[in-house]
């Protein structure tokens, strides 16, 4: 496992290495997919592609779940298999040049072993998973308070909160705030490091195996809106929280 | 003018190192204003306390306008007014401990000379004023490419998105993402830099003070909501963007 994890913190550090290099050259080719706000660019492509040639070289009977390039669904999530977004928070990384990251996720057998979310640019790596605690770059994280809903700063996708999806105002009103990062690992690594109570978004598996990982490790929970397991395979409405917050997120849902 | 500049960026450095070493210490105390999410700590208090001692022995004649300690009210904008928000995002210094910053603008005679915006954890101190350009810490800010509203992300207040105050649901939509951090001197910062093509919010006049001078020197525009001036006299709905997209912003704002 410890071979495991230098590999793959050293894959995500030369792909961040990469990507600063690429930010600074101002090569970026952006294009669109589903619609306008759904970008690529050829940064995303080329980590996504080097990152694949890193896990491939290291096991070649793994299984590849990833956001780009025609890798983004699977038969089944039997064995070890690698769930990669090259960089979460494109539209951050096009617009901004910060917040966003990489994030890789390994499953055995359908259930979470270890998540790795790289903010590049602020270079905080977290890492780890249920058997081997999780880590900030080199130091140990411990498990957040348990703050209730109205403790603390809640994360949510902008539609959700428009739309009322699932009664998300009413989540973020008994929240202390809301907060709208645009960038799935930032809002979960915040949640490792205690600075936000929950999040709620629409998410493809990529954008939380890794972060997921992560809080699960920490003692939060994660679920679909319904409090369901997520099925790790399409878009789902996702949501997460401190054991509390979670279980009031949780009430509000059913209450829509 | 380049004496009083050395001296703003001295005093606004000195806070922001006192800040840095009392969230070491972990000697805050937290009370509420107007509602349990309205908060101020002691050292909100302590900062700007001393940011105002400072001030009267620079300029004994000057007018202080500020967050907190019953200077938020003024007579008038007769000659120069300091304009000072010791801590702008006191929620987030709570609970994160980041993404807040300390600011102060100068007025003379109600208008905008000096903005100075210190994002004290990540060391961005943005300064300037339409006389001088505005400056990133040493180093000179260029004007933001004139985006339209389509082009790039909107920061956008909670209650006004959820409400959809003043059609504000309709420019998040417009705009390539919505964004939300709390803390309205860094919107501001992220207009000057480019990495925002607009702000709407219910801001006192200590939040868009100092900002407003550096997007301004920036060419780009802020107003009310209905495009007229700036009270700077208690709360108002804000409005700010690059020109082409803040026109857009007025024409949707008119259409609610």
């Amino acid at each position: 496992m410890q071979i495991m994890i230098n590999e793959i913190r050293r894959w995500m550090k030369e792909a961040g290495k990469n990507i600063k290099e690429s930010l600074k050259s101002e090569e970026m080719k952006v294009s669109t997919k589903t619609d306008r706000k759904d970008l690529v660019t050829n940064i995303d492509k080329q980590t996504q592609a080097y990152l694949i040639e890193q896990i491939i070289a290291f096991d070649p009977d793994a299984k590849i779940l990833g956001e780009e390039s025609g890798k983004d669904k699977l038969q089944d999530l039997s064995g070890r298999v690698f769930i990669i977004d090259p960089i979460d928070g494109t539209m951050n990384f096009v617009l901004e040049h910060e917040n966003f990251c990489i994030m890789i996720g390994v499953y055995e057998d359908g259930q979470g072993v270890l998540g790795f979310v790289y903010d590049v640019m602020r270079e905080k790596f977290l890492w780890g998973g249920r058997d081997i605690g999780v880590y900030l770059n080199e130091e140990r994280v411990k498990a957040p308070t348990d703050l209730s809903l109205d403790q603390g700063l809640l994360g949510i996708n902008a539609s959700m909160y428009r739309l009322n999806s699932s009664n998300a105002q009413k989540m973020g009103e008994r929240a202390m705030g809301v907060r709208m990062s645009g960038c799935a690992g930032l809002e979960l690594i915040a949640m490792a490091l205690g600075t936000r109570v929950g999040y709620v978004s629409n998410l493809a598996p990529w954008d939380y195996a890794a972060g997921g990982v992560l809080i699960e490790a920490l003692g939060m929970k994660m679920s679909n809106i319904n409090g369901e397991s997520l099925k790790i395979d399409g878009r789902e409405w996702f949501m997460a929280g401190t054991p509390t917050a979670y279980d009031e997120m949780l009430r509000l849902s059913k209450q829509a």
